[in-house]
């Protein structure tokens, strides 16, 4: 998935769809795309890294001169231009702009580059209009291959194992903080290479609101407790949800559950090739709606997910992108009662011939964890 | 150090450098520069979250839904707008910035605002210049106080814990990726909120190359292992780097750790009030020129650091800005020899009245691990 001549295909592919959008040029930071391009990745820093990327002719990787040797040993498809800790990238920033003069068309920015970056690069295209890279890279990068579904389903089992390993013991009298901790340690023990992003576990109270980090707050009898983890294989992510109780669950409780995995199944169930993003978001809302919690889940459906958590295609009433074979998204409905509880169930799915493919397969019952 | 009085003095200083800088307002993300402001943080994503600063007036809050319960929780000091999924949060940013169409001045970004959002904040103030926001909050923010510094110190104590409790113990026959979990677990056992950067293990030929992210290479007897890693205690990181052996140190070895942990005592030493960070810089890279290794030292002497793993002041050749009591930044001279061995001693110190005061303490000795 990621050798130099995959590469390469993935740089023309680029290339044809700047033509198409009328594109002078990319320029890309650490980012998904880098990697996507690259294979290379790393957190972004204030170190200037670009990858220039015109529609004909040679692209230009701008690499500080520690990144060089890891950079190399990834030989992209560019002519590798090296600056050194103490020396101003820009005049060579500026150098590289300037060979692409005769290159008609817009310059497309990593949507994630940095403004210190953007800035730099506004000026060194003087008088060109500046656009997004998405434009181009969303097209490419939304329908994944059999290689990049195997990864997904990977990273997929190995959050599924981890959910399995922390919920066979109990968690009453454990803080927030320390099961994230266990769902995590468990992720990187499966095989993970890493965390896909901070492990929420939201307990009690907290479960009510749809970002609580996990904090200090001690887990106990009675909780609705909402676990919301995922990790990467090559660079690909998963991503679930399960709502557990500590100690019997309510009616009430039982009642929000159903209804949620109620409206998940009804979204799963809509999934197909040629149905608009916009229609999986209403059926899972449509059921919600129907028993009284329409107003209780205050997000989107889901998020296209890959190199990055999330991407395109998102699951949001107005999208109404069709959905095509191969691309993956998460399904998450959710409803929330503000100062005392939530639930919210999640599974990515993959587009096939046949409706949804989950990449996680956790039972998605509400779970009693003492 | 959070409390909602201390975010709007925090907010005011700014209002009084936008002032000093002759900048109109100030637009920043989820970043470093919003957790500073309004004690709110999260990590970026694709939803615009925007704290909107005038230099007169009230500062305005946008935020999507899903936020908005944790967000008011911190009572920042700002005017809250909040959009829900599915709504164009454009129309209000522009409605936002067509009322500080009077304030004449620069447009300032947050450095890591991503351009997806810094190409609509231009689009919303048509006409304006932009700047970086670093401009007016580098000098704020550079100079810690003393609960930033307690925290600091907090973080690097943790640090200190998890390398002698990891280095305790055998590492031969573990693979990167396992070694740089332990220090993970260590760290978190150990009360940290988090992990300040992906730990870093590098081992035999990949400890010549500064950047190696942990991999699967397994450690064996002869390698040199470089540990770079570090954690957040209240947001503030740790950093610190140990070079350690696995089996007796060839002479050759030896003498490059000595030489390189001269070159980190000299720089420390030669932290005072008022000395030019370049002078730090000059003072490592000295000893190791004298030594024979200043072409094998491929990098800065240090970065700043606090909420974020790199910030000012860059230890740099060329950064004339004097040092001031307060300051925090590494101090990490290192030497590496491609496709062989490399060798790095870390610490990250602030500015005392009395010269450099570490906050990590861990044996900076070479260590032989079994």
């Amino acid at each position: 998935m990621s050798s130099s001549g995959e590469m390469s295909l993935r740089i023309d592919a680029v290339r044809r769809g700047f033509e198409a959008a009328g594109a002078a040029v990319g320029v890309f930071g650490l980012s998904s795309n880098l990697r996507y391009l690259t294979g290379f990745s790393d957190e972004p820093g204030e170190r200037m890294l670009l990858l220039v990327v015109p529609r004909s002719g040679e692209a230009t990787f701008i690499v500080p001169e520690l990144y060089a040797v890891q950079v190399e040993a990834h030989s992209p498809p560019a002519a590798l231009r090296v600056w050194a800790d103490g020396e101003d990238p820009g005049a060579l920033l500026t150098e590289v702009a300037g060979r692409l003069d005769r290159i008609p068309g817009e310059v497309l920015l990593d949507d994630s580059l940095w403004a210190s970056f953007a800035l730099r690069v506004q000026a060194a295209f003087p008088g060109r209009s500046f656009g997004l890279a998405s434009a181009v890279m969303a097209r490419l990068r939304e329908r994944k291959d059999d290689a990049e579904i195997a990864a997904m389903k990977g990273a997929g089992g190995i959050a599924d194992g981890a959910y399995a390993a922390v919920t066979s013991e109990p968690i009453s009298g454990r803080t927030e903080i320390e099961l994230a901790g266990r769902l995590e340690a468990a992720m990187l023990a499966g095989g993970a290479d890493g965390i896909a992003f901070e492990t929420l576990v939201a307990s009690g109270p907290n479960s009510a609101l749809p970002h609580h980090r996990a904090g200090t707050r001690r887990i106990g009898p009675g909780d609705v407790v909402i676990l919301d983890f995922g990790c990467r294989v090559d660079g690909y992510c998963s991503d679930i949800t399960r709502t557990v109780v500590c100690g019997g669950p309510t009616p009430e409780i039982e009642r929000v559950h159903a209804a949620v995995q109620k409206a998940h199944r009804a979204a799963r169930d809509r999934v197909g090739i040629g149905v608009r993003a916009e229609e999986v978001d209403a059926a899972a809302r449509d059921v919600l709606t129907e028993t009284g919690y329409g107003e209780r889940f205050v997000h989107r459906t889901g998020h296209g997910i890959g190199l990055d958590v999330h991407e395109p295609p998102y699951i949001v009433k107005g999208n109404e992108q069709r959905l095509e074979k191969g691309m993956a998204f998460s399904i998450e409905p959710g409803a929330y009662f503000t100062g005392r509880f939530g639930v919210r169930i999640e599974d990515v799915v993959v587009v096939g011939e046949a409706g949804a493919v989950p990449m996680t397969e956790a039972p998605r019952e509400l779970k009693d964890v003492d």
